[in-house]
């Protein structure tokens, strides 16, 4: 019985998985790759960074599936995938932690109004702007799972006052912990920044749109870590353009790579990102998947299971 | 007798120090301007900002002054500046808070190259730089006075390997804390991001200087928030066209505002800030430095006291 590896890489990628996968593999599991001749009914266990659509419902005998990548979004939309499997997301305190540093590093960046001071560097222009303190600014962390947990500890522990929305409710320490429609509506009213780490499923698809702008504070900045598909990319020009919101640091697209006719390249109220804000590291998170799967061997209880229903 | 309120400061400044003076002037204490008439014989105490060379000479009674600004450099520099005179930096947790996440901000920036991506983006370039966490970057800090130390440690908390250098040996948590010749070389031959967080003074002055860049690791950044005298600027220039420095976030210069004309203006791998990290706020830099003139009225021991062997 074998595990493969399936999933949207380049045969770069899949060496630098497989290399790191081997060095953690027990003995007696046999590791097969979704390019490469293997026999599909041999296969109990699926490791997988974003694997193709229809490709997972190929496997008769498939019995867990273990994410590479904290995000299942789009695993999860695959029509053919066979239902009851269990799935596990990747919980690697690592990619956490980076997801942390560049949750803190866009904050800042818009806290400390570094857009602006770089719009009047080239101006030449020495122009001192009024700097709040973190303890006076309000940031609002949509998304109180794994990542945003961490980065709302994160900025928490640097200063900032810090909201937080789960679905369900949760308790963040430093953190002021909201829940439902209703503190949905306080969190986004009292946030000049906002940062969003929700999960994608059809409940969080394109909640930042015009009404949630229009009911930030006025001047707001925007810090959008989680997916592109989270995000009406005309609602966000428009809001910048009144200067409802003042700038957006956007690491996710509906597309990517962004193409490069995209708006928001050259828009002077944007940053963009790559896509970088947390890789998963292939050295831990091998390790963290293949414990995982030794946990299914043995018959013990999975950790960070998806529930399909929820949709994370 | 009275307490004098002087300094490089426009009209509205005077008037802002004067109202949040006030709020605080215990009774029998008047305050007097140094632009307005009053009796340089009856002043005894100076509430100071960068006051004009020469002019602190002209108060015959003078016996206490108390700086509203963390910096004394300026001042020190008088040659009329009476000797023996109690001097008083300002301490101020609020500044020292906006100073630490200045620094934070500063290091986060480039710590996840935003610089870099900002360069991509101007080309609509999608391409995915490698990132290490902050757990695998060296960040070294030039002085571990309040400022110094309160930068170290907040971005050893944020998780930075962090080593901090002071003439004298300190001890901060979570900060290898370094001191002497040796010390200084070592930090800077490991600080994959350097801070100037120093006190001017004529030995600090020029530090940051092509030896200095050229002892940095490969592509360092530089964060410099104490003062535009420590930089050689010729030197980073060329540190920067060489590739030494990758990058340089400046809040200080050696001529402040710095002139329309500069090459730091326009320079793709210089952020330049308007000397923004840490101001005095009035309101709360009035409550300090009266708490300080009222130890000197009673005779207790006066905090914050400058060395002028030292310089600050």
């Amino acid at each position: 019985m074998s595990i493969l590896l399936i999933g949207s890489l380049d045969a770069e990628e899949y060496a630098e998985w497989r290399q790191h996968i081997l060095a953690h593999l027990p003995a007696g599991e046999e590791l097969v790759l979704a390019g490469e001749p293997h026999d599909p009914a041999a296969v109990e266990v699926a490791l997988v960074a974003n694997p193709p659509h229809g490709t997972l419902a190929r496997y008769p005998r498939l019995g867990f599936v273990q994410s590479l990548w904290a995000g299942v979004d789009r695993m999860l939309s695959d029509p053919e995938l066979p239902r009851k499997l269990p799935i596990a997301r990747l919980v690697d305190p690592a990619l956490t932690q980076a997801m942390m540093e560049c949750a803190l590093a866009g904050v800042l960046f818009l806290h400390r109004q570094l857009p602006a001071y770089a719009r009047q560097q080239a101006g030449a222009e020495w122009r001192q702007l009024s700097q709040p303190l973190a303890s006076q600014r309000r940031v609002g962390v949509l998304g109180l799972g794994e990542l945003g947990s961490a980065a709302a500890r994160g900025l928490s522990t640097v200063g900032f006052k810090v909201s937080g929305w789960s679905r369900s409710s949760r308790e963040v320490a430093g953190v002021s912990c909201l829940s439902g429609a209703e503190g949905f509506d306080r969190l986004v009213s009292e946030a000049e920044i906002l940062v969003n780490l929700l999960p994608l499923t059809p409940q969080t698809a394109n909640v930042l749109d015009a009404k949630l702008f229009a009911r930030l504070p006025r001047g707001a900045g925007v810090v959008n870590l989680a997916r592109g598909g989270h995000l009406v990319e005309e609602d966000l020009l428009a809001a910048l353009e009144s200067g409802q919101v003042s700038h957006a640091v956007l690491d996710v697209f509906r597309q990517e790579p962004l193409p490069a006719s995209h708006a928001f390249w050259q828009h002077p109220r944007i940053t963009v990102l790559p896509h970088v804000a947390a890789y998963s590291e292939p050295s831990t998170a091998s390790r963290i998947a293949l414990e995982n799967v030794a946990r299914f061997r043995s018959g013990q209880p999975l950790t960070a299971l998806v529930d399909p229903g929820r949709g994370y």
